[in-house]
Parts: structure tokens; sequence; C-alpha cells
């Protein structure tokens, strides 16, 4: 690993974690993931922590010879390693969650989900939400999230009073919502969200056209140079039905992943979420381009989307980011969970048990993330000068014992309650599966209320209509 | 919901289980899922348990007027239902979870798993074994599992010993293995295991020839024989893969599934494992028969085995039962998570989301597999007279909440370690997430040697390969 020296003015103090087995997460994925002794992991090793970042990761016998005031975390039968970088995510749904499950994704859309949101979205209702879906990301272990929703005050207001790191996606459609009246609007009322909070630290923004069925190539065209200008990533779903591709191509006479190639948008700026759709031809192009993929296998499989071809983008050098998707459609926000999933479907859709790899999917996980939103320097692997964004994991239990190979338990055994430490920037927000940062019980009683609001609302329509 | 007189006589107290929701499993699932409204529950109602059976189920506010005596346990925020049934296991093999992973099931099996086996299998390896899966299942909500594995005498007495339920299939192949010499020394020994512990109220026993490969037509006949004059289901791999059906088909002119149906052996004591491999005529053949069908979705995803149609088979009239596979495939034996994957490996593999609903997932993994066991009845629901196997699963957290749907939140939400409480035949084996018959640490050392003495033969037989 890198070392340095420590840093001789001290100011802030030295922090060792010390754990049975490090996954520092900065070798890429290999094909030798079955060898057992392959250096996917260190055993006994710890990391130091000064400020937010990593300064340093050595062997546990190490620590006290070379930082001899550090204060010693013991993290007995637990890994270490990068947190989860939930790459797609609409995190206010999380007050949906199971209010409407087993219909194909218009008909969900349609006739539940956006009838639901006109009436009850607002601004208590997204920073309540988030809030939800951040306090169940830390206590899944997810350090970063990348979001897409209406109100992004709200949501950049949640997360920074939180500590997570976020992406803040600056909505944009083209017609009316509970957040603008038309796309200019999104932008305008965006960019002064973007401005009130673009120094926080923790916080980046990306512009989050919803998609090419409800965002026009005018105003694609328009993102597309103002992400250029301002140096924000675009968030947009794309090919997440093969009828969306059918219907756009009737339309317009392009599939829509052309389309945005005509506009320039495919460049390593663009994180192109579900693509379950895509021709060897669109492959390559990604590949060329540097576009990156994010992948949301749970969703893509409850709304019966598609496969997104992992295997093959992997293959073909596509950088690969795993995100949830929204509890609407998910209906948990459980990057562990995710990963496995993204692995277990791979390998069915491919009839390749060696696609996507315990490892892969954890490198998706993390370091594919962290290259999606452009923070590759910063987090994403544990490494000398990166953030400390780090997890810890108890392996220690029945369900994940015994362990020949902790990338294997993670990734196809372990479980989120699993997850006991969290820490962002060197700062901690989960303890011993405490949260130190958000009032738990407040968030279930704000949980409740909205729920009650909304099947009382729901019941009397029901009267209503029965007259 | 049945109710009678409490017993007069009263030689076992009464215990009253008052909880937020009760999902008694007692309709078969219909396609009326989407309403909310649908009595798919009881809010706030109580089970009241009387020695081993449940007498009664009724509203919270009625328990002392009908039970004055009864002792209530209040479950605030918990969700009641029948204990899981996990119609497929190789309980031991959670000794070598982890141990490889990534690679064809005949790679797998060759180059891996039977080496191994071959030298470590015996009967501590499989007491010990089954024990920590035994742990795992109960700490998840499982309170019956079906086995198929060596040593059958061992897992009856680690079953035994720990209190959950389960039916043990007698292993029978036709090559020498650590149990026997051949089929015949399979079926003699299990039959003695069967002798000595058939009056055991908790365990059951079926035959369990391995796979139509292992067992020859001839054996087959001699268990088709055997199974009816005992009684004993049978329990078999059959159709995993579509190499397993093409290299059968080759070298017996004949596909596994009607080589079965020739020797009679479709009929309602057969439990067929995985069925990845289906045509129309077989789906036919199964329903006529009342053959049961085992869906292992996590271990065939993993493997790569191929998609059972369950959407078909419940369509066509087909029993359903869940199962997780061993530890070694799948990792883990998560039943929650294994009941959700095969809905959610339904919906993209029919691309229909309204395929395998929540409803009918929940019902596959209890009534299904109580059905498929020949339980149905003594377990797989809460109704009067039924043994009390019972899970509380608490969904007062924020992973589950809010809940509009408990169906939903438990299917596509929850995690194992949200079971806080477990009852099998009235006796609480986990209490508040404690094991109250099994010796957790003892379980986890013995796990931790197992690795231990495993690795160290793995690195000597590599120093050797390298002289």
């Amino acid at each position: 690993m890198n070392t340095i020296e420590p840093s001789t003015t001290n100011k802030h103090p030295l922090i060792a974690l010390a754990a049975e087995w490090i996954l520092p997460m900065t070798q890429t994925p290999t094909c030798d993931h079955h060898d057992l002794e392959a250096p996917q992991w260190l055993d006994n090793h710890a990391i130091i922590i000064q400020d937010c970042k990593i300064l340093d990761i050595l062997s546990r016998d190490q620590i006290l010879a070379r930082y001899p005031d550090c204060e010693i975390t013991e993290l007995k039968g637990m890994a270490l390693m990068p947190g989860l970088i939930n790459a797609h995510c609409h995190a206010a749904m999380s007050l949906l969650r199971g209010y409407s499950d087993d219909l194909p994704l218009h008909q969900w859309l349609e006739t539940a989900i956006w009838p639901v949101e006109a009436q009850f979205v607002d601004d208590e209702f997204v920073y309540q939400g988030t809030q939800l879906a951040i306090a169940e990301m830390l206590r899944g272990g997810t350090t970063c999230f990348q979001d897409m929703y209406f109100m992004p005050d709200q949501i950049a207001r949640a997360a920074q009073q939180s500590g997570i790191r976020a992406n803040i996606g600056l909505m944009v459609v083209d017609s009316e919502t509970v957040w603008a009246r038309d796309a200019s609007e999104c932008i305008s009322k965006g960019l002064s969200v973007y401005d009130q909070y673009k120094h926080n630290s923790n916080l980046t923004f990306s512009f989050a056209p919803h998609a090419p069925y409800t965002v026009s190539p005018q105003t694609l065209e328009k993102l597309s140079t103002l992400s250029f200008e301002l140096s924000l990533n675009i968030h947009m779903h794309l090919h997440e039905t093969a009828a969306e591709v059918f219907d756009y191509q009737k339309k317009h006479d392009i599939r829509p992943l052309e389309q945005l190639h005509k506009l320039g948008l495919l460049n390593p700026q663009l994180n192109a979420v579900h693509m379950t759709q895509l021709n060897e031809q669109e492959i390559s192009w990604l590949e060329e381009t540097g576009t990156h993929v994010i992948h949301c296998p749970q969703s893509n499989m409850k709304l019966a989307s598609g496969c997104c071809p992992t295997g093959q983008l992997l293959d073909a050098g596509v950088n690969l980011a795993i995100g949830t998707d929204g509890a609407a459609s998910n209906n948990d926000l459980d990057m562990l969970a995710e990963l496995q999933s993204a692995a277990l479907l791979a390998k069915i859709d491919c009839l390749d048990p060696e696609k996507l790899s315990a490892y892969q999917a954890l490198y998706a996980a993390t370091m594919g993330g962290a290259k999606a939103l452009g923070l590759e320097d910063d987090i994403g692997s544990l490494e000398h000068g990166k953030q400390a964004d780090i997890i810890a994991i108890d392996l220690n239990q029945i369900e994940t014992q015994p362990v020949y190979n902790p990338v294997s338990q993670i990734v196809y055994a372990a479980s989120r309650n699993q997850v006991t430490h969290v820490w962002v920037a060197g700062k901690q927000l989960l303890n011993n599966r405490q949260l130190t940062s958000l009032n738990e019980s407040n968030i279930l009683n704000n949980a409740r209320s909205w729920k009650d609001k909304i099947l009382e609302n729901k019941i009397v329509q029901k009267q209503n209509s029965e007259l």
C-alpha cells in the first residue's frame, strides 16, 4: 500500500481501524477470481484515518511502531471496505415503498405512482422521504448516493444534515410537475440549488433529464452545453424497456441512444441508467465514448423491464455502476442485496456462471460508482489520500461463517444488518448499528404519518367513486 | 377464522401472541393481489397457542373475554406468519460456504466440491455442519427444512436436538460415497435411520435419490415400490441444467422426466428439485400427476443452470415450493431472500411483472412447501388445529416503513434479521433474535475449526503439487 510519514503538526488525532480483513478494492477486476490466494484482501491490517482522509493502510502489528499516538479501534471478525455507492436512487420515494407492486412499468407509473406523487409530493415529502432513505442507506453501508427527484433543494438539505455523500440530480422534464412549469424552469431552479449548495464538500450535482420520452432533443441539447460549461454530469434513465425504445423509434425514426450520440451526449459525463436494450453497435459507442452504465437489477427484474447486458458491457470495457432505483420499485435501498442480484442476474442471463464474479460485482458497487460520478480520485477504494468513506461488515455471524473468502461472503452471504460501522469523510455516521446524525424515531413517525395521509385519501377517493 | 371453545381441563397454559398484522396464508393465491384491501392479512389480531397447536385466531380486543387466563405476548410493529419451509437443502454443506464460487455446475462439483467432500465429510462434519445450517435457518424464520445429504443419522440427530422440523432425505446414489458402498447399502442404512427416528414428532423422512445421472432406472424402480409401501416421499434433483437433460437423452434416448413417468414416479409423493428444463408436455404431466416442483432460484442463477418456469407451472396448477439449495452454491439459507428472488426471477424470465406476485411467492414458501412435504394438514398456514410453527417479523424498522401492505414488505423489503421470534410446535426456538436450543458460540467455533482444517489441507496439497 502507499504510505507516507504521519503529519508532524498532528492537528487532528490519528484513528486506526484494525480489522480481520480489509478489501481495498484497488485492483481492477481480473479473471483469476477462483484463486483463494489472490490478494483481493489483506488479513489483519489497519486503516489510519486523519481528519477526513485515509493516511495509511498497514499491517496490524506495525500500527504502534509507526503511529504511537493513534487511537486503535479493534474490529474483530469484521471486514473493512469502501462505502457502497448507490448510483441511482429516487430517495424520497421510500415513502411509497410497497404502495403498489407487481404491475408493468407504465401501468404502475400511470395508475399508482404519478397520481399519488401529483397529490402529495411537496417540500416536506421530499425532505422527510429523503431522510428515511438516507437512514436506510447508511444502515446498509451506502456512503454515497446519486439521486433524481423533484425538489432537489430538499434532497440537498436532508443529505447535508445527515453527513452522507450525495450527487443531487437536478431533475428536468418538459411538462409541468410539482417542481417546475417546464424544462427551462427546471434548469433555472436547479441551478440556483446548485449555487446554494455547491461549496458543500460532500455534495456534487448533475443534470437529471428524466428520460428520452419526457425530455425533448432540444432540451437535451441545452443540457449538453450546460453540462460541458459547468462540468456537471448528466444522469438519465435510458433504454429501460423494449417498449420505450420501440415507441421512441416509431416517433423519431431513431433509437434514443443514437439520438443522444448525435447530440454529443455520449461521453464520460453521462450516467445512463437501466440500459436493458442494447445492440452491439450501441455497446461499442458506450465503450468508445467512456459513457457509464448504471445497472439497477432488482428494479429491472421486479418491473420485468429487461436485463442490462452487464457481462457484455464489462467484456467490452464499459464502466459499470450499480443502483437500487427508488424504494417504490425495489422495494428497498439495500446495496449489498443489489450487488448480489447483479451477480446472479448476469450469470443466469448469459447462462455463464463466470459472468460478473463476486469481485466484479463489489467493484461495480464501489469503484465503478466512483468513476461514474467522476469521484474516482476521492472515493471508491481504500488508499492513501482518498476520503475516509469506509464501512465495517461483521462476518463473525452464523450466516457468514466460515470465511474462506471475505469477498464471497460479503457478496453472496452477508446481509445489510451486518454493516455495523460507517464513516463518511472520516466522520462516523453509524456506530454499532446506531445512526449518529439522524433521529431514527422521528424518521419512523414521519413515515407513518405520510402513510396514514396517503391511505386515508385512497379510501376517501374510493368512497367518492362508489357514490 | 375457525374457533373452538378452550380446553376445560386446561392442562397447558394458553399463550396469546398479539401482533399488528397476522398473515394466516389460508387463502390460495388469486389474481386480485393489487387490491390493498384484499384480506391477505388481519390487523391487530392474536393467535392463541395451547401446547404444540394453534387453538384460535381472533381480534386483539376479544382475547381476555374469551381466554381470561391466557398469557399475552405483545408484538408491536410485528407481523406473524407461518414458519418458512425450506423445501431443498444440503444443510451440512454450510461448512463449505464460499469455498468455491463463479464456476459452472459440473466443474464446480468435480474440481471443488466432490474432492473436498471425499476427504472431509464424516459424522462430525455432517452433525456440526447441519447445526450451523439449522442455527442460520431458525434465525431467518425457517421452521422446517427438507434435506438431502450423506449421514442422514447425523442430520436427524442435529435436527432433533435443535427442535426444528425436518424432512430427512435418505440419500441414494449408485456409486460408492462416504456414506455407503452402493445404492443397496444407501437404502438399507437409510431405512435403519428411519426406524431409529420415525417416532420423533418433528421428523419425517423421504428417499433422496441424488439425480438421474447418478441413480439408475433400476434403483429408481426399487425406490418407487418402497416409497409406496412405506408412504415415504421421493426428493430428487431433476432437470437442473440443459446439459444434464441432453446427456441423459443421448445415453438413454429419453428425457429424465419421461423416464420417471414411465417408472410411475411422477405422483404426489415426488418432490422434483430445480426443473429448469421443461417443455409443455412435461408441465402437463406434472399437473396431471400432482408432482411437486421445488424451485431454488438463487442456486440456479448463481450456477447459471437455467430458470424454472414458475409462472407457467402456477398457471398450469402445479404446486410450487421454494428451497435454498445448500450454502455451498447459494451461499446462504435465507428463505426471505430466496422467495424474493423467486418473485423477481419469474417476472424477468417471463418479461411479465404480474408473474409470481408477492403473495404467491410467500404462499410457495409456506403452504407450497407444506403440500410438497405432505404436511399440509399440520403446517404451512395459521389455523385452528395446525402445529404452532410461527414466526414474528419486525416491520417497525427503517427498511420496512411505512407499511401499506405487510405482504409486500415481507417479500420485497424485509431481511432475515427482522425475524425476531420463532416457534416450532409451540416451542420458542428464537426469542428476540436469541437461539434458545442451540449454543451459538460452539457452532461458530466448530465452523472455524473446519475451515482451518480444510484450508490447511489445500495449502499442503498446493505445496506438494509444486514440489
